[in-house]
C-alpha cells in the first residue's frame, strides 16, 4: 500500500521487512465511515490506531457550559488516536467526527506495542512522530503568544487550502479560538485585499 | 550517576550498556549557572541538550508588544532543548533563564542522534519521552478548554507545590494566562477557605 509506506518514508529510510511487519497489523478490510459519524466519543475506552486514508475529520470536546470546542482539524493521510488516554488508561474525553466520508484502517494498539520493541525502523518511526507532533502542537499553543486571530487563520489556509472549502466556518472559529463573528470580519478583510 | 540513571527508569527498564554509553555523553563537568542567569537566548543556535540536575528554570517569549510571555516552568531533575528549532534547524526564540542556581550537564545533539541509533534502549526511551512530552503539552492545551484559572493554579501548586515559595508571582500569572490582580484575587480565595 503505497500510501502507507510514503506516510512512513516521511520520517525513516525504508525498511522492507519491518513496514511489512506495520502494515500486516492493519485491518483486512479498509473501513469507510459516512459523513458526520464519529471515530470514537466521549467516554470511549481507546484500543486502537487509525490509519486515515482519505477524508477530513475534527476533534472536539465539550466544555463545563455544554458547548463543542473544535481541539482539531484533521487532514488524511494521517495516524491518530488519543494518546493521553491510551497511556493513562482512562476513558476519551475526545470526540473524533468525520467531516466527509472518511476511509480508514483500524491498529490494535496491544499489537502495535509488541511490534515496536521487535522492529528498530518502527520504533524509530513513532521516536520521529512524537517528536514532530510534539512541536506541532507547541508551536500551535506558542501562535496564541506570537501571532493575531487574522495570521493564526492565514497560516492555517496556507498550509491546509482545503480548510477553506470544506470545513464548516464555526468549526474554524471554535478551532482559532475566536467567536465565529470575528472570523467572519477577518474573511472579508482578506478578500478586499486580494 | 544516580539521578541520570532515575531518570531513564521512569520510562524504559535497566539496560547497563546503554546506560552507560549514554552517560558518556554527558559533559565532564556538571555546570552550576547563577540565579537570573540564561541558559539560552532568543536567536541563539541550538545544538545542546540539557539535562538539568538541580533547580527551578522558566522559559519565555517576547511578543510584538515587547512583553515577556512565561510559557515554561520548569523543574529538575529534566532533560530539556528547543526540540523545534533544532530539528527545524533555524534559531531559537525561546528565552531559557533560571530563577534559582542551577546545576547541570550539557549533551552534544549530533553525538546523541548518533547514539540513538546503536542503542534501542535509548531510541525507546526517546519514543516514550516524546510521548510524554506530548500528552504533557497537549494537557496543558486542553486545560484552556476545560478549566478555569482557579482550576489551573490549583492544579500546578498540587504538582509542583515549590511554585509557591520560589517563583514570582508575575510569571506564574503570565504562564497561567492571566493577570497577576487575577491570580492575587485566586490566592486570596484559596487562602481564605483553608
Amino acid at each position: 500500500m503505497k500510501i502507507f509506506d510514503d506516510f512512513l518514508l516521511r520520517f525513516v529510510a525504508y525498511d522492507q521487512i519491518a513496514f511489512e511487519a506495520f502494515k500486516a497489523l492493519l485491518s483486512k478490510e479498509m473501513l469507510q465511515i459516512p459523513k458526520k459519524d464519529f471515530i470514537f466519543k466521549d467516554g470511549d475506552k481507546i484500543d486502537q490506531l487509525y490509519f486515515i486514508v482519505e477524508g477530513d475529520l475534527r476533534g472536539f470536546y465539550i466544555n463545563d457550559k455544554g458547548e463543542e470546542i473544535t481541539s482539531d482539524i484533521l487532514f488524511a493521510p494521517l495516524l491518530f488516536t488519543d494518546n493521553y488516554a491510551y497511556t493513562n488508561k482512562i476513558t476519551t474525553r475526545l470526540n473524533l467526527q468525520t467531516l466527509t466520508t472518511v476511509s480508514l484502517y483500524t491498529i490494535k494498539l496491544t499489537e502495535l506495542e509488541i511490534m515496536i520493541t521487535e522492529y528498530q525502523t518502527i520504533n524509530s518511526f513513532f521516536r520521529l512522530y512524537f517528536s514532530f507532533l510534539f512541536n506541532v502542537n507547541n508551536q500551535r499553543r506558542l501562535s496564541y503568544i506570537y501571532e493575531t486571530s487574522e495570521e493564526r487563520y492565514l497560516n492555517l489556509i496556507k498550509q491546509h487550502p482545503k480548510v477553506i472549502e470544506n470545513i464548516p466556518q464555526h468549526y474554524i472559529a471554535s478551532y482559532l479560538g475566536i467567536q465565529p463573528e470575528t472570523l467572519s470580519r477577518i474573511r472579508k478583510k482578506i478578500m478586499k485585499n486580494n
